[in-house]
């Protein structure tokens, strides 16, 4: 039986021991130093995890569950130019620390090292898991444009939003848990509950961040409460109390959000305030509980001993109670 | 018997008929554009070409081709991004015609839309070219990332400006006849062959573009003739001339550069000049011929029948006379 940790730290020695070349530096040393910078390693996890559930040996997940990592970290850095984000993970973006091109470049040759490390798994699986990888990649991106979209947007759906963070967050967990029961020779239905419970899961987690970025305890959270509000994100708390406040608070809601440059402390005040008449806080912890409880139903189908099952049970109630 | 155009229009019918999927519009739409904007295709048809020298049926390099075609145009989209490039085949770049973020993210998309039509391979091949692909894609952002780091340095020297042409052009036309000689079933000495053809005359491809953007015919280059000395890009006219200049007609040439806002007629002709007195022009189409003349070598150590090769030893004829 792994913890968390263990899985993460194998994850964490194969990374620090890959051959990433030396030349042209300006290309690879960013890809060492977002690799470099830490991160939870949550997807590649999941997918160990997954194989776990069907069998004790997990050497075959590692090669995909490493690619996953890679291509993730990709996203980061291009995500980052995308959104002017200056700090990750507590550390200059690649693109702040270096510069906007460089940013791209590494970030291209990162997904394109990702590919090839993904060939270093199982042969005859490879097909399959090349399948997987691209359809989930391409889903990623379509989330991302969506996110972009929808920042330009005065009000979303909840159900465009749902479909947003599936696409952005959820889509990779899934494929991490899909990739990890492939290569551990699961059932096709198995396979698919697998990636159900992942993609339910990765819900539930996007949720959750949400509500921590404006309910979390700032002593807990890491980062600064309410930068959400401040940046007018369309999270599941905003969009929720836009579809659930009555005109004249939704009004009021419009107007604080577009005050030019607001008195921060007040903004997430008045805004924190209206999601609160909403009910927006305890929706999302709702809605958050009913991903979790579907998560572990998937779980549950996938039919294995419940003994087999426990590390990703811990790791989900873990996801659902993190306070950061 | 094939012709180019032929060959070139097989690539623009399947290009035409791919399944890009409709939304997200701005992810997708920029993909549709770039790959409808024409160019010449250069790239598939050499894998076509390659393949075509060992079979008559040359199905199998379709799908190989077209990957590398696609790939071709999501490096375009983001070197578009880096080189602040407004036109590219006469019309406005992606990131010009939308935004910068739009460009990057369906590059990216179409970057992972390149080995998802990999995968539709000859499935007994695919390993072999997915190893291929990526060591080519790798080399080609490696070669970028050269040539950014170039234009921030006043002097480079000829054995870097021909790693940084090998890296950015020919490695991939090289790739594409290596690609379409391993799906027809060559031996390892003739793939091996094969590459080294089109890495010559990726060379010698790229040494007359740079001859051409000079010394071209404005009025059959298609483009505005001196725009690579007005942006002081190093190519091997201006490498050339550097370092056989005598000392005092090289720190004018450094003055020419340097000047902040030129005349664009008499930079153009001045530095011209001292590009005749180094006898750069005359050295650059003395390299690429040479560069010509053993990629044919290397064509004829192929072994196959001349009248096999002589659809390729058309089209570096044309290369390297080509005058656009």
């Amino acid at each position: 039986m792994y913890t968390f940790d263990q899985l993460s730290e194998k994850i964490n020695g194969i990374i620090r021991e890959l051959k990433i070349p030396e030349y042209p530096v300006e290309l690879y040393e960013p890809i060492r130093y977002i690799l470099g910078i830490g991160g939870k390693r949550v997807r590649p996890v999941l997918a160990l995890m997954a194989a776990n559930l069907f069998k004790d040996d997990i050497e075959d997940a590692l090669p995909p569950a490493v690619s996953i990592e890679l291509f993730h970290n990709f996203t980061l850095i291009h995500d980052d130019i995308m959104d002017h984000a200056s700090l990750r993970r507590n550390h200059p973006t690649v693109h702040t620390r270096w510069n906007t091109n460089i940013g791209i470049l590494s970030g291209d040759a990162l997904n394109i090292y990702a590919y090839g490390h993904l060939l270093t798994s199982r042969k005859d699986k490879l097909f399959r898991l090349l399948q997987i990888f691209n359809e989930t990649a391409l889903e990623v991106c379509e989330g991302q444009q969506l996110d972009m979209n929808y920042e330009n947007m005065r009000e979303i759906t909840m159900e465009q939003y749902l479909e947003m963070i599936r696409l952005k967050t959820a889509v990779l967990l899934a494929g991490a848990m899909k990739i990890g029961a492939l290569v551990a020779d699961a059932t096709e239905e198995q396979i698919r509950h697998a990636y159900n419970c992942g993609m339910n899961l990765g819900m539930a987690f996007q949720i959750q961040d949400d509500y921590l970025d404006t309910y979390g305890d700032v002593n807990l959270f890491g980062k600064t409460i309410g930068g959400d509000i401040l940046s007018n994100k369309k999270t599941f708390l905003l969009v929720h109390a836009m579809e659930h406040l009555p005109p004249e608070l939704k009004e009021q809601l419009f107007r604080e959000m577009d005050v030019a440059e607001p008195d921060e402390e007040h903004k997430i005040k008045a805004i924190r305030e209206l999601f609160d008449r909403a009910g927006s806080p305890d929706e999302a912890r709702k809605k958050m509980y009913q991903y979790y409880v579907r998560g572990m139903e998937e779980l549950q189908k996938i039919g294995v001993p419940p003994e087999r099952r426990v590390i990703i049970e811990d790791l989900a109630e873990k996801l659902v109670s993190r306070k950061n």
